[in-house]
């Protein structure tokens, strides 16, 4: 059932940026090309520039066009930006630059990072297998506000000629509200519990925090189980029963940290995907959490399975498809307990070391089976 | 060698406070005999109120005639405060307000965490044995700054109607060279390796931070290997890798949640003491990480190790027995060896299950032989 051009009822942005993000993202594609043969997804790829890519092209890390294209985009999917090359550029042409710009010009407040281990590779964890095997946390962190943006901000000289760093942490009721909403809808779709983290019995900002979630359950989401839990506990709980999450709701710096020790309890860094959505309506930005990865760049070895898991969440989360997001992680999953690794990924007996395209080419395979 | 009261040299301040408290400050006073009696310390003990028990004797957390006891001594060590009894009193009088203000009292910046993990109980990590295996990180976290004390801070109203909760991170020069001088102080003891964790990245606090540190271990402590991480990727190695750290310098913020995380590494949190101290002359307090435990308060199977190590801590960085230090600990680790184990610790073959006392009994019998 290959579709014609009229049946493209949505369209997806496609970022390469620098290092493996295109050779990652040319495997998106191959799935995309699968999806839309095979499942009648419908949906249409558009290609644009970003990070150092777009530096050297257009002179800027993100051109004014291809943010109008991101805009009118139903879901954008990025592949990595930075490189060693663009090291040297003035802090506002950075690559990185890029991606916050484009962050700020689509208003996207909460960044989806799974947790998630693949049977397969549960034994690449450091972490026991029986502590990690089917780890499945959503983390829903709060992404343009907080101790990162907060003003005032600065570095100042005292009287005495000492000096003083500061940061303002600093939280509204509606910044609060907004992804703590979108924590408990996203909750409602997985195991309908969300754990929501701050340092309430210290800070301020976080008793509003909890006050805010707890409200807003009671008004519009009492069908969700909410707890609460600090900061530092919650680091705790991640090491020692990390299955005891669903989806865990937190402030931009507190998710910084714990999203991160997630990702690592997983053992499989290049298997992570994320999100960063906003307002209905507004397309939201998917990418893998690894790096351009300069050292491996254009050797064909790069693991796509977290570009590809990206376009999962773009199609579960605003592509409405959550039955081909479900499909494609199948697939990936299959992939993976066939043998099929790339050489980031742990081997093993009955395992088959394979390049990008040889496990982009598999997924899709599966997929169009 | 039995000493007479003349060779008392030093004085400790036992502080039980509650829960627990008692029963594992009677062990570490067992210990404090056998080292007087067989190892000539010449330390000799005082006992004071704190938390929950001086609200019941005194109608205070803390006592001002305790503060002083406090000053007079060389090192003062807690058991544990809190508990239900005390839940209900106001915020000034809770329990957790008299550590609070004997840490205010006697001018304690710096808190220092080990991670330790024994290896008859590796195994009780959810992290695999030869990742953990041997783990020795020492923690150097500023207590008594950054974002959990600065000003302003506080709930607003917002002119329309919504609120806005605030914290200040803020720290100063000289704030940050004193805690980094203990810091590269404590390496010198041991591997010879800080790591310096902050957001320098994306926070001007960590910027001030980053440059102090590196500015005092150019002009005073370049035989230290230095070097600097990132909070959020400092998580991620904690969980990869946690032997590649020896010290690991850190403000309030981070180090609360770093270092309960590493904590929770060793699998074995009844075993972990801490360290709080000031300037140079001042007493430091000493106290087991571990809580009150009212539900096995007065059961006599609560775990003594954890008081006891801080006792060890307490020799070798304030009363200047490194040498005593090193035997204490190395009795506990004789006794784990010998299979001894209170209820908290992971069993198995060839274990013993002992009560507080036959734990304490065990290790200053080692101690006397
Ligand atoms: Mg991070
Ligand atoms: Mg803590």
């Amino acid at each position: 059932m290959w579709i014609t051009s009229s049946e493209y009822s949505m369209k997806i942005l496609l970022l390469p940026g620098d290092g493996i993000g295109p050779e990652v993202l040319a495997e998106v594609r191959r799935v995309i090309d699968a999806l839309n043969a095979h499942h009648g997804l419908g949906l249409s790829v558009e290609n644009g520039d970003i990070g150092g890519a777009s530096l050297d092209r257009h002179g800027t890390p993100l051109a004014p066009h291809v943010l109008e294209m991101a805009k009118a985009s139903d879901a954008v999917l990025m592949g990595a930006v930075g490189g060693p090359k663009w090291q040297s550029v003035s802090y506002e042409l950075r690559p990185e630059q890029g991606l916050l710009n484009l962050r700020k010009g689509l208003g996207l407040y909460a960044n989806l990072r799974p947790a998630l281990c693949f049977p397969a590779l549960a034994d690449a964890s450091t972490l026991k297998r029986d502590v990690i095997d089917g780890l499945d946390i959503l983390f829903v962190r709060e992404l343009i506000g907080g101790v990162y943006f907060g003003e005032p901000r600065g570095i100042e000289t005292l009287p005495d000629g000492t000096k003083r760093g500061f940061n303002t942490q600093s939280y509204t009721t509606p910044e609060i509200e907004r992804v703590a909403r979108m924590a408990f809808d996203l909750a409602r779709q997985r195991e309908g519990r969300v754990c929501s983290v701050e340092k309430a019995n210290v800070m301020e900002s976080g008793l509003l925090w909890r006050e805010t979630v707890t409200a807003l359950h009671k008004r519009e989401f009492s069908d969700v189980a909410l707890s609460h839990m600090y900061a530092d506990n919650c680091a705790m709980q991640l090491v020692r029963d990390p299955r005891q999450f669903d989806v865990i709701l937190t402030d931009n710096l507190f998710g910084d940290i714990l999203s991160d020790a997630a990702a690592m309890l997983t053992g499989s860094l290049g298997m992570l995907p994320s999100a960063a959505l906003g307002e209905p309506g507004m397309p939201g930005l998917y990418e893998p959490i690894h790096g351009s990865a300069p050292d491996i760049a254009g050797k064909c070895i790069a693991n796509p399975c977290a570009a590809i898991l990206s376009l999962a969440m773009a199609l579960r989360h605003q592509l409405g498809r959550p039955d081909l997001a479900d499909l494609t992680e199948k697939a990936v999953s299959h992939v993976l307990d066939s043998g099929y690794r790339t050489g980031d990924l742990l081997g093993g007996e009955d395992t088959r070391l394979v390049g990008t395209e040889g496990m982009g080419r598999a997924i899709a395979e599966r997929l169009s089976a």
